[in-house]
């Protein structure tokens, strides 16, 4: 099938599913998860074709995450059912208002029709991105990195049975057959076959999405997420809230890449600071946090001296670029020019530095005393999540059901004209 | 000022409309609206420069679309009342969840920042964006038509003379001063500066914006609105609902283009409206309905027989597309063809066949038994709106003050590290 033909396919089943009611929803997820653990041995043996000619091509760290085992599948399905056990989106009445000359307006949440997702070498992006989208209504249109191609198509091979079994039609869920980057584009820009295209990957597939789609697209953005340190922190909170946000898992968006320290505490906390991401850290054997300053942090502690990119990139590692700043205000200017948008943190006990600092701060996600690292659809509640979106338009943050959604107006009169 | 330089003091002016409150926005907006009035004279005078230059180059009905008087600019001052009287949007508290681990979740509206709105030849477009971007907390840059610029000139100069009086900053509302397609090019690619942009306008417009832009962007949509006559539809109201819909405001994306009738009504119905649109309208002295027939609505009635494309095309005119269809499912397969996905409605008294249509048909609003004329924000009572949504992302329908806005979270936390 070329893409175009799976997209056409999804369409024709997007009106099934739009007149299925929760419960059928929730029986096919069920169904889902039960089909993906009933079809283990070819997933994993499919995996295990991929992992062969992907050797000495990949690196470890993405081989890992090419890699399933029993116990990742495990996860999978565990995965599908939490989805199942969510409240329903579909349907719930958003608004209703009734107007002097009796029309009844309400606003009530429908699905969106088909959600193309595409990504890259994650085989359980493909089972999270078809219960999210099965969950919110909607038939779903997945396209992996080829890498990944014949683990996907196993697990959606068994997805599909499992819709199979509770009726509703297989091309719900399909994999794009084309992995080139032909089939990328031919998403972005299939108006009216795609009603929405969600873009999970790296910072290179987000920007051809930006420059080429034409069909309605989520960003799920980068994070350079920025810690500040106020002159009313408790430096205790403030010293495990930065090691957590920084070192816990230094490759996901959430992770610290910027560190704020006001004047006033610089000379207390930087030094401590030092000692626990990287003298600590090298005598437990773990892996020492590189500082990189900029002159006023540099007076106090050893480290690299930070460039001019320093502030702007998201390191993705054991690295932590650190600036010292005078006021609350400075830090929120140093945010507005450096940030992505995605999650900042102030530590403070100064309720009116927090209260400046969570109205002036543009990002989905910010916090008071708390860790950047719980931006996270999981983390928030919302069972899993399609994406963390650092736009401000439709979805902001963790991506669950409910933003996989639109809405429609039902308007009931009895002949009112205007 | 280049349009990127009116882009950048927008900016600069947002970080302080974010940290005004409700009040100082409602002083705002009464201050723009007295404003507005005392600047009547400038107003009109600049209006009549426009129309001067723009008589014999433009119709009838453009001219009439940009002129004003004191009538007009009166009702433009009460339209900033009613917004100025509108909820405050912003800081709206959406939604709340205590975790486990003591984080407290808040999901807070916040504004989008800076809006820009692309639009032609109508100055009342001028005060009703700005005064929907103020009232949800955004700057807005306004780009108008040449034909409209000294008016629309005049209409900014107010609105900011306004702002001035209550100390807000003159360019959280600015009107681009190069009114040539490079200023529309410039602001649907100025990613970091436009927080939204909305093209008001026709279909060129939205199109050359879903090609090009690649900054956020609502579109807003053309019309080609379905009212369905159903089987057990109460022919009486039927005629008056289709009447309303393609006579009362021909012209309006919200008028009815296509009537689709069930072929069990179709010959008691035909007859009549083609009385009631042709016969006595011509006998009132006002201008018949010409209606272009399918093959079985042509033997009913008398009538231009109906071109392909007379099914998927916005007449914006007198003009009527009918067919006949054998059931509300072949009504809605004929919707999902043809339909931009604006306005339909279905004429019954049969609350199965209402359901049905209801959940099937993916338009921004579904009737029963009422006019399609009513999508629009003052009858859906959200005082005005800076357009009609036809997409599925963020806005869908009538656009008001609360889809101005995004959200953030904010996470109050007390040292919680993962």
């Amino acid at each position: 099938m070329t893409t175009l033909e799976t997209l056409q396919a999804a369409q024709a089943a997007k009106t099934t599913l739009a007149l299925t009611d929760g419960a059928a929803r929730k029986a096919a997820l069920r169904a889902m998860a039960q089909a993906l653990t009933a079809h283990e041995a070819q997933i994993l043996a499919a995996n295990r074709q991929d992992l062969d000619a992907a050797r000495g091509q990949l690196s470890e760290v993405l081989l890992d995450r090419l890699a399933l085992n029993a116990d990742r599948l495990a996860g999978m399905a565990a995965g599908i059912m939490t989805v199942a056990d969510l409240p329903d989106p579909v349907g719930a009445r958003l608004d209703r208002v009734v107007r002097r000359n009796g029309l009844v307006i309400e606003k009530v949440a429908v699905p969106m029709g088909v959600i193309a997702v595409i990504y890259e070498s994650r085989p359980n992006v493909t089972s999270d991105a078809a219960a999210l989208a099965l969950k919110a209504g909607s038939a779903c249109v997945l396209r992996c990195g080829s890498e990944a191609w014949r683990s996907c198509n196993a697990i959606t091979a068994a997805l599909r049975e499992g819709l199979k079994t509770v009726g509703l039609p297989e091309s719900c869920i399909a994999l794009v057959e084309d992995t080139g980057r032909n089939s990328a584009a031919a998403l972005m820009t299939a108006d009216g076959l795609v009603d929405l295209l969600i873009p999970r990957g790296g910072a290179g597939l987000i920007q051809a999405c930006v420059q080429n789609a034409t069909v309605p697209c989520i960003q799920t953005g980068t994070g350079i997420c920025h810690v500040y340190v106020d002159a009313a922190a408790d430096l205790k909170k403030a010293l495990a809230i930065v090691e957590n946000a920084k070192t816990s898992r230094p490759g996901v968006c959430n992770a610290e890449e910027v560190l704020l320290v006001h004047q006033k505490v610089a000379a207390a906390f930087l030094p401590a600071l030092y000692k626990r991401l990287v003298e600590k850290r090298k005598k437990a054997g773990q892996t020492p946090v590189e500082l990189r300053l900029d002159a006023r942090a540099a007076e106090l502690i050893p480290g690299t001296p930070a460039g001019e990119g320093d502030f702007d990139t998201e390191f993705l590692d054991y690295i932590l670029a650190v600036a010292v700043v005078d006021s609350v205000d400075e830090a929120v200017a140093h945010i507005a020019a450096h940030s992505t948008h995605h999650s900042e943190a102030i530590v403070t006990e100064d309720r009116a530095a927090a209260a400046r600092f969570t109205a002036a701060v543009d990002s989905a996600a910010v916090y008071v005393n708390a860790s950047t690292r719980f931006t996270d659809g999981g983390e928030f509640g919302l069972g899993c999540e399609m994406g963390i979106s650092t736009q401000k338009l439709h979805a902001r943050g963790p991506i669950g059901p409910a933003e996989l959604c639109s809405y429609k107006y039902i308007v009931y009169g009895s002949g009112q004209t205007r």
